[in-house]
């Protein structure tokens, strides 16, 4: 291979290239502008959290989550530490337990602990589920577990839905209310074959994004039982969450919803019919090895300075690009994520193999 | 007067009434969409803080408010809490002082208490403003002193811009920080005849809004020194307020601020000339009797009861709205808060001194 131009960076590769594989489109203002092409511009605003445009909404995702109210928050991390913080309250114990990579854990700059004082346990290891035997083996009290499902940071893995009745039946008899961080609960549907007031009705409250598989702008509604949720409009308030108006947000979560929510399945046979063709590259392989939902991450076993200049070339020379980063995850790995949408019907199927056979014959040079 | 429709409520007569007096419109979704409508569609979304189109914006409302650096928040709240936080850890001193109706007090559920632990001292009194003498007398130890000017919640009074030139020296002289509730600081530059920067010079923070004078969707800059904006991030995130994306309010408000920053003038001798109107009916008098700014409070001699039908009346006999709700301040009184705006010049005079002549003829037949 000639690397023509090694001054191009993977990310502008990405940028330029034709076909891009993973995800419904580039985050522009176009998407916002698509979302409120249709919306009447004579519809009020909502209005410090009140109004028929935030009302509706929040109404009719209690419906769609199997739970008496919902409330619609500017982010997850506000809704989720706002979550734990009314368990905590209620249980007057200050400590929950949650996955060691968990978004509170490694995003969120310990929102948790600055601000509301709560103490995390860390349940499990970084790089497996939590299982049932690390809840039932707890030293310490905790007033709540919060699960992610699926785990992002290993990839998008899920435990069995068993694994999961059972974590939800400990926890209830045990008196720890259980929270389910759902940033991707729709895109695992399909998967565990359940809907998601189903799946839900195994947590005590429930978060969803509106910015992952449904692609809107921002925005994020938090479930749970009407007391809960009218506590958590005060913390909103508190947090600076409470805008005068948080319609673009809503509107365009309303919008995205309803045109993605029937794609979950599609999504989902993307991402296995994917993953089979990066596990068929020598070198590279999937976790998990058959996707759950429409998220896996992909591992290079080669270092990130040996991966990239053959991916600016795919990019280049194939039209065909996969990711714009690679992590390193070692002297001689690297890997990246990858979550299926839109984007991925719209690559033709013989550019996408072309590609990735050169990408195999490639990796097999280098190393296998 | 016949009160031929005692169904309808002021808020309802309010909205139907083909003049309203204050404001530069309806909260409507159209609002956002005329701000977009010049926007390129292909231009990327803000992502996490970082980005063009949210750098652009900061550095140049740091300019504007002669700050070294500035960053967008989604809400006051969230960034006025954050401000005090940081002087409060600067100082190691978990104490601020402001005017017993600060937004910090009654409008947002305890937030800095809540999630800060940060103890307030209500300076001065309710009724009035603060005064260097009331600075002078504190007798704890504060690590900041939060002036709002105007001061909101007493019709938008101002000090003497020499009075406010001796409460930052004195607070310079002492150590206590000084930061600015600007969340109407444009529109009080007519009456000091300053530029915002130079207002802004007297602070160290300072704290502006953009759905008040400027009319945008919602949004905050928060602006200090480069450390302690690169710190109000951190908080930022902490609170939830990091969006993906908040380019809806960073876009609106850049719109309605090219739009309305060179109206605050005309907002100014409109609020001038509609307050002497108000001034010469019986029973009504403004605060301030002058205002300083583009708002004022009303405030009728007369029960809310007795008021209520009289405005009703007035917005459907005379097409002329002046409110759409009554605080009682009293067994015999009652007001509202005004605030001029766009659609003031789009009110006929003789439409305007009808309607006013009219109440002033009912209210001195009530009382006077």
């Amino acid at each position: 291979m000639q690397d023509q131009n090694s001054a191009v960076t993977l990310a502008d590769a990405f940028n330029q290239a034709t076909y891009i594989i993973g995800g419904h489109g580039s985050r522009k203002v176009k998407v916002l502008q698509e979302a409120l092409e249709q919306v009447d511009g004579e519809t009020f605003s909502d209005h410090y959290g009140n109004g028929s445009i935030i009302d509706e909404f929040q109404q009719e995702m209690a419906e769609v989550l199997g739970k008496e109210a919902a409330v619609f928050f500017p982010s997850g991390t506000m809704a989720q530490q706002i979550a734990l913080r009314i368990w905590c309250d209620r249980a007057d114990v200050k400590r929950v337990a949650y996955h060691p990579l968990a978004h509170l854990e490694i995003h969120e700059e310990d929102g948790l602990k600055e601000l509301h004082h709560i103490e995390s346990i860390l349940l499990g290891e970084a790089n497996r589920l939590i299982t049932l035997e690390d809840v039932k083996s707890m030293k310490q009290e905790v007033a709540c577990l919060l699960l992610e499902l699926p785990q992002r940071e290993i990839g998008g893995q899920l435990p069995a839905y068993e694994e999961l009745e059972s974590i939800s039946a400990y926890c209830r008899e045990h008196g720890i209310k259980l929270h389910l961080d759902g940033a991707r609960l729709f895109e695992i549907t399909p998967y565990y074959e359940k809907t998601p007031a189903e799946i839900c009705r195994l947590f005590d409250s429930v978060y969803i994004s509106f910015y992952k598989g449904i692609g809107g702008i921002a925005g994020a509604i938090l479930a749970g039982d009407s007391d809960m949720m009218q506590e958590s409009r005060v913390w909103k308030r508190r947090h600076g969450g409470d805008l005068i108006g948080l319609y673009p947000y809503i509107l365009s979560s309303r919008y995205y919803y309803n045109e993605r929510i029937g794609k979950m399945g599609r999504y989902y046979e993307q991402a296995k019919e994917l993953a089979s063709l990066f596990n068929a590259c020598h070198g590279i392989r999937t976790i998990p090895e058959r996707p759950v939902s429409n998220m896996f991450h992909v591992h290079f076993a080669l270092a990130a300075s040996e991966v990239e200049p053959l991916l600016v070339h795919m990019a280049q020379e194939y039209s065909t690009a996969i990711t714009s980063y690679l992590n390193k995850t070692g002297g001689n790995s690297c890997s990246f994520e990858m979550s299926t949408g839109d984007r991925y019907d719209l690559v033709p199927q013989d550019k996408l193999r072309d590609a990735l056979t050169w990408l195999d014959g490639e990796m097999k040079k280098k190393r296998f």
